[in-house]
């Protein structure tokens, strides 16, 4: 970390800084300048607090050299991590294509999504049971009974899991469950990520629509850091001054966040825009900037079900987009 | 609500649209426009999914005439609801004045800094003894030890306390805390939420940094619509591209949401900006706008202590803060 | 365009309104519902303000159902536009590679790239001879001499030419480049683009950092009513509160634009994010998302230009990315 | 600027980024971390191209310690600037009333709202003549004849007069305005800038709605380091993802901007948020945070005129604004 000191601050002030940072074990380099005093850390500085150090009066400013984020940083740790969801892989050359109902429903309707979605070439099947909604009159989704509907659908098609958690009380709801979602909303309910890292399924964290890359990769190491090292990174959109779509799809993301991290990094088209129209060429770009897998919402019968959930595709949509993804993976070779 | 369908839609569609209206009890007037159709909803939409019905195929776009939320409604609430806070009151014309330490230390810490802010005219206490953060690696606050010591300083100077829960599995820690702080990170977690909302201490809800007007209070929704009125707004500064300061105090949120809530609506100018020196003059802002009180934090011995927490101020500057913004508040009649 | 009026309006003032609708020469349809009435306008709402509208105090909200772009509005223009750049064909199922470096600085520097790229297979040069900087400090670029030193470069290698124009007064200097550049900072310079609009070269009108599809459309518009209609849009990145990239690629632009316009669209993945390592992915995201063309800085002779210009790539990097884009674009077909 | 190299970065290289810096006349101190050189970068860097320098590949992170602009820099100029119009002062204690209306549509109209705004305390006329519209086809301002009838209302009361300029080529009809509006979508066309520098006239500088500080600061450098030092700051809104205000006023610019620069900082709270009435609570907001100056949309004979023009006050309103306004700053001082 570096730290530059206002002009002009006493001797005694800025020894009785860098005393408190050699009380943190930190070695200390001054280095006189002109028009300011720089003082360059070294050793452990992640448990610094750089907001804290700024706010100090006699510093100018602060800047961090190495990044907090440890157990999911590229650095310590160079080959990509493949994680392994009921069977299933996910990075390192492994392309997950996730599927299934905005809203879980009735048996019936998840039982022939997921026939539709495998046929297509899902591997993984999604659908909603608990559903974060921005309003207490809108439809909660059917908690525990949707779980239970998810594993028919399983126990059909052979296919694995994931679904939104968003209490850690629910957790033995979630026990047959492959791969447990965190919402853009929760990203940082710390709470319940302490409590994911304490259990052993891997987690599907996506990022909230205003934070940061930084922001996201510390949510993971709240769970890393307790003890599960599994952990899927998904790209869902941002919020911008733009209206035209609900967010805006941030495919930088996915090259920006693996040169930091070595965890896999997937795509949600669906939520990202709000507009079914984009949802075809944003996966294409998804697969074109290497990411590892897309989840993509997509739903049955859509002649006779006049409201499908928003953001939904027809499974021969579907199709189409699996096909030309894997034909795209392909030309990253050439 | 107003759903603008698209050039070219079949009758029959139309028609089994409508229907689907009509099945949710709405009445439906037709208006059929030179280039496009335009259906009126007529009845109570807060239940219709504004989201679900731009995603049809036949909708161009939809709009809502009347607000999703009902209890926190000026509309349905014309006069300023009062909350009451271990005796203290907020809104209507009523100050609150609330001051402490951003992290309770120590016994000896929190009473000072107690009876320092009591003495310049603090009405509550704040402190956090749960603290939110980004990093796993900080300081997490004392957690239920540290709201023992909040009694402790309340015991001693009268002042009610206010501090930040983060999980509904805590509640029983707070059962002598004045008033519940839902911090920004967690406007949206909302199991919590509906936790609050069955219990009975009011709740000091922080807009989240990328929060709409409408999101917030909404959020306000889950703690009202499950029993529990007293609510208190609190805008801490949106997230945008400019990065001098932290974030963005919006303090227009003020005098806007006062137009569509009946609910309190307090500032946090030391959170907002991460800049000591724009805590005052931001404080007077918010007075000038016409908030319902301020929430500042305020450290103790500062000569002695390096580092005190970001963004404090020390209770000389909060004296002078409290005499003008009375004085602000005077000029507003004149 | 759809007005929605305040409770409570009275007949007199609501009347007011429909006669100041009626003499715009406009339809007016009146809806009264439960909660609040409601005016459909009829007719060529585009000359209609709607922030006036929205001002009115009898007004609670207004929302325009059609578009106020009418030439480059692909309702009115259904097939693709075909820009033709001395030669060179962008949209409509043409791909342009345009490269060449940052800055234009010497002879033999601008000739060496220009044969590189030529050879990789850019179809256009770009060089930049004006500067728009931040800073009246920094290097505002070789003005009129850098565009005769461009000139040489297409003499000697035959590619057309780009490059950016920041005033009309310089417009006689442009007289044998073959497609204007506009800068994102210059997006909203209306007097500039009437210019751009009243002549006849080909114009690439980038979108500014923080503006809307319908303001960059709009943009578009004030060139093409003046009478030129060769426009080629250009996505460049925007403004968000992630601080890791300068600017957030925005890939969406490109299918939602192409619902909405008949014009072309390409990417500048260069100057999106500030971070050479992200040029390559993202021009892969461009290619599969259904974009026109490319924007790439390219330098010359990197192992001994020190300096060569930020977010700049190798001659065998552009080579890559020509042959992967041209995979990725078969890959759509299968 | 301190410079943090890539770790294992060769001598070779290292020697060759030193030379170049040398070679600016730069002084380079080095420092030799654990796991990083840091370069001190000692003299005048406000020539360094930060950008550029961040995109070398050996380069890990730049970061400025002395700001870039020096001109309008409080460090070498420690008072207030009061700039003067037509007699009147701005900053420095003088607190300016700008008032007038929207745009000048006729003798008649322009001279009874002067007489009202002078009457209520203002001391300089708005009015818009040249009007940057988002669109081709909405109004775009009696031009040159605007600026006429602007002169006969400045004549009838005497008030200095301020209009925007959107083009150098325009100058000579802006012979007798007192002061040179930049609206915030020419904040960054730095050929006006260019040229507004090399005039006379007093300058008020609108912030972009995506502008930063800095980039504020540097656009005001353009005029000044032309030699045209008088310069009036105004914030009027930057654009979020919020969309119930047009834009979110951030009054924490005014003290902000002050610890950076001696110029005066006024508000314009009618274009800010494009809702009347949050313009007189933001209007005490400004005043409160310590703002040298409002500028206010006032119109004429608000009961025949159906539209007046977006965001516009009536007089009695400005009026109690004016008082207020005084009161509040009298406050600042108990």
């Amino acid at each position: 970390m570096i730290v530059v000191l206002k002009n002009g601050v006493s001797k005694a002030r800025q020894d009785q800084l860098i005393e408190w940072f050699k009380g943190m074990n930190l070695g200390v380099h001054v280095s006189v300048g002109e028009s300011s005093t720089v003082l360059g850390l070294i050793g452990d500085t992640a448990k610094v607090d750089l907001e804290l150090v700024e706010s100090l009066d006699i510093v100018d400013s602060a800047k961090r050299v190495s990044e907090r984020f440890k157990c999911c940083n590229r650095k310590f740790h160079p080959e990509d991590t493949i994680v392994e969801v009921g069977g299933v892989k996910i990075g390192g050359g492994h392309f997950a294509m996730i599927a299934g109902p905005c809203s879980v429903e009735s048996e019936e309707q998840i039982i022939t999504v997921a026939k539709a979605v495998k046929a297509s070439g899902a591997s993984i099947l999604r659908g909603g049971a608990f559903k974060p909604r921005t309003s207490p009159y809108d439809f909660q989704g059917l908690g525990g009974d949707g779980i239970k509907l998810l594993l028919a659908a399983k126990a059909e098609t052979g296919l694995p899991i994931v679904t939104e958690i968003m209490s850690a009380a629910d957790l033995p709801l979630f026990e047959d469950v492959d791969i447990l979602q965190v919402g853009a909303r929760n990203m940082q309910n710390f709470e319940l990520l302490k409590a994911l890292g304490r259990q052993e399924k891997p987690v599907l964290l996506k990022r909230g629509f205003a934070a940061t890359y930084e922001e996201l990769l510390m949510s993971a190491e709240y769970v890393m850091s307790e003890g599960n090292e599994n952990v899927v990174l998904c790209e869902r959109g941002i919020r911008t001054f733009e209206q035209y779509t609900r967010n805006c799809l941030d495919l930088a993301a996915v090259p920006a966040l693996k040169t930091l991290t070595h965890l896999p990094i997937i795509i949600d088209p669906s939520h990202a825009t709000g507009r079914r129209e984009l949802i075809e060429p944003l996966s294409y770009g998804a697969a074109a900037v290497g990411a590892d897998g897309l989840i993509i919402e997509v739903h049955n019968d859509p002649e006779h079900a006049l409201c499908d959930g928003p953001q939904s595709i027809k499974p021969e949509t579907f199709d189409v987009i699996a096909r030309r993804s894997t034909a795209i993976r392909a030309a990253m070779t050439v």
